[in-house]
């Protein structure tokens, strides 16, 4: 049966991957090769072909044309293809172009001045500019929510997040956070009681560091073919699902935090080299959504790369890459991998403490956004969360406090939610494996991975965008998004 | 005073910088470090921007606009740039886009097969394709001189080296058609009396070649805040002049065709990176033309490098990268840079015998391209003059010999003159420079290169293409381009 407007949709849809893969490559290489004086002439290109590509998603024949398509006999997967052709028409056209680019300009004036005043401890000096991007920000909730009738907290969650509402964060969140203090403090209880791991020898030279990330992107089935490994200083899984461009970065001092970033990110990799093949281009084909994709670089680094199964196949590899030493003997590793410790740091946080970074975060910006609070309180608000959910004394400190993270500073509101989302999932989806696999653990013990892979392939990464996010979760684990799994890995891991 | 259409044409051009730096980094990337999966990808990409970037270029507005703007109160620079922008539409409207297409996709197959057709020397195999790219080169000439009324391959000549003809080629390499068997004859007899060189030894580990071109680049006054070196199959020079790539490839058995590769880039690259910064993007910014792009690159590989004054200071950079040597001695160096040898291969040919190569190659061409021979001509042809202006046997060699080249593989005719045109003035913008610094040779020796990069700098690169060719010649050197400068050079190089 002909579908010529949904083809030429598709088509349409076609060019905008093609002229989006150029901005992929070109945003990958200013990270990892880009030498200084190119960087004026690169924003001007990557600028130019921003406006580009919005002029197409905001073409106005589209919203007809969307409308027509609707009416020819699709497929399914048309049909839900048309219907993410949809969500990128009204998320492109939701915000009227000079709030675009306002929005731009005080992002970067932000989060230019934040990298200084960041180092230099000034909240003074940034809570100007930090006021700007939140004004910025609750105009922007406001006409999404006048669009979408949603809540405008939910408005943003919606934008990294398609159908996550804050009543649904409250569910997930809200169980957690009564059990999060006292499970932590069992597993700190616990590993008092216990010799603390040996800590590996250094320097690693940095040669074979990369060797050792290499090694462990093969164990995890990368495909070099299609895709690389660099250098770039905040580590990021980029480029095109035909061509994936992974980096990390390198310290001689510290071959852990490189190794376990590599194995996070070849998690995001592996989702986005094995997307379906024959959809490329196309909405339908795209990641899911943001916690989906956390999912997959946490089901790499938390849940696989934790388990004693790949622990002794990481082991050999470097002993053989640094010389043999103690801290390489698989016990100890997996003492190190899974060693809780509070912190003020997010990013450096392991994944029992984890949660509670991200909670303290999603209080905060959910009201910010309502206005229920302004940017002033966030410090006092900061410290009293920190001492209640992880007992960690932040008073003073800045830096390491709620000027940590680029998001905020870079007017990025209702992203954090997806991280610990995403941890959830994760545990979720290995629930469900073993549910299929009750050999699951001996396999992977025997350092046979492809069960973990193959199912992943099939129920998420050849998935894609075809099914909303809690239809997915259900026809790959048989239920909506459901914390008790999280819980349970936990408990499981570091209580057992 | 307003300059209105003048201005918006060149923020149209602006525009196409800034959409041409993507495809400049793509393409560098997929030279230099895209794995192979990516290629089909990539070419999609690469060739939606091509036609985005051609229809921008025939924008049917644009005679209307070009010819308003001439009623505009305009500057000198002004109206070059005007000048220089009815060149970019003209060549942009020229030809249909069904020949453009049909050409690229002759192009590409007749490439394809040619690289494994020169490895089987299956000469009987390549000419099918070369008697179609053979024809539609014609078509375009034919069509290109009805618009331009210059002859088919005036036509063809004039989209690299805009303004050269047939009848101006038969000046410059007439002469030196006649002089240079004799002359290559002499400088032979003249190496034969002599102890031929040492040959370095190796292996040269690839690091240290690494080193030793990104030392002779430093030398040779390139930009490492606004460019890269990287490795790629055949050496190019890519980017933009904000950021220019620059690539080599290197051989652990011979470091010196990787170093003159990069010394020739280097050229190249320098020029880019000293285009007028304030007219970047516009089409009077750009590098004037091939010929005068190679007497840059010429300029350094060929006079500079050769120059006793740089020897001298790459001599002990070579010892402290390989080790000491006796073929690292400055006088063996000076041997092994000015080393005669007639061969089969243009690319591996010295300075001397090298024009005999583009005679040979251009001689054909022109024939070609006017209709006097056809394809099958081609080896008769070639076997006469190789051993008329070379005395070297090619008969049945046709993978060295009319093969060789991906030019004619790949369509591209009325190229070739430019590297010798590039030759000559190179000699010629060196016999003006030791005319305004009759000192020079002395400050070269002493290791002070500064007034070969300012001479250049203030006559060559500042200048882009505000100028045409030959006035940009004579406000250079006082003078069109003159041959003399050339066979002076190898005289004085090569039999003083």
């Amino acid at each position: 049966m002909a579908t010529p407007v949904y083809d030429a949709l598709a088509e349409h849809h076609r060019r905008l991957h093609r002229l989006g893969h150029l901005g992929a490559i070109a945003g990958w290489d200013q990270a990892a090769h880009m030498p200084p004086k190119g960087n004026e002439a690169r924003a001007a290109a990557m600028a130019e072909l921003a406006t580009l590509l919005h002029r197409l998603r905001t073409d106005p024949s589209l919203p007809e044309r969307l409308a027509q398509a609707e009416q020819e006999p699709l497929s399914d997967a048309q049909r839900a293809n048309l219907r993410e052709m949809r969500r990128d028409h009204r998320l492109a056209t939701a915000l009227p172009d000079a709030l675009v680019e306002r929005a731009a300009i005080a992002a970067a004036r932000s989060e230019h001045a934040w990298r200084a005043q960041r180092r230099a401890n000034d909240w003074a000096g940034f809570l100007p500019n930090l006021h700007e991007v939140v004004a910025i920000a609750r105009e922007q909730a406001a006409r999404l929510a006048d669009r979408s009738g949603l809540s405008r907290f939910d408005a943003l969650l919606d934008l990294y997040e398609p159908g996550m509402t804050a009543a649904e964060l409250d569910r997930v969140f809200g169980d957690l956070r009564q059990w999060l203090p006292a499970t932590i403090e069992r597993v700190l209880a616990r590993q008092a009681d216990r010799r603390p791991p040996l800590e590996p020898v250094g320097p690693f030279p940095l040669d074979a560091q990369r060797r050792v990330c290499e090694q462990a992107m093969r164990l995890l089935g990368f495909d070099f073919d299609a895709g690389r490994l660099d250098v770039s200083t905040h580590p990021f899984c980029g480029g095109v699902p035909e061509d994936v461009r992974l980096t990390t970065r390198f310290d001689e001092r510290d071959f852990l935090g490189s190794l376990l970033s590599t194995i996070h990110e070849t998690g995001h990799a592996r989702y986005q080299q094995n997307l379906p093949r024959d959809w490329l281009g196309q909405p339908a084909a795209q990641a899911r959504s943001m916690a989906i994709h956390e999912s997959q670089s946490l089901a790499f680094e938390m849940q696989l790369a934790a388990h004693p199964g790949f622990i002794a196949r990481l082991a050999p590899l470097l002993a053989e890459a640094f010389g043999a030493q103690p801290a390489f003997e698989p016990a100890n590793l997996q003492r190190l991998l899974t060693r809780v410790k509070p912190g003020k740091i997010r990013v450096d946080a392991d994944e029992v403490t984890y949660p509670a970074h991200v909670i303290v975060r999603v209080e905060i910006e959910r009201a910010l956004i309502e206005g229920e609070i302004e940017a002033d309180d966030i410090p006092a608000l900061w410290d009293a969360k920190m001492m209640e959910l992880l007992g960690v004394d932040t008073r003073g400190d800045y830096r390491d406090g709620p000027m940590q993270d680029i998001h905020w500073a870079s007017g990025t509101f209702g992203y954090f939610a997806c991280y610990s989302l995403g941890a959830m999932y994760a545990a979720q989806w290995f629930a469900a494996m073993r549910r299929d696999h009750p050999d699951l653990d001996t396999r992977l013990a025997g350092g046979d991975f492809a069960p973990v892979f193959d199912w992943l392939h099939e129920r998420i990464w050849r998935q894609a965008s075809f099914w909303p996010t809690d239809e997915l979760a259900r026809r790959a684990s048989g239920e909506a998004l459901n914390p008790a799994h999280f819980k349970a890995h936990l408990e499981a891991r570091y209580l057992a």
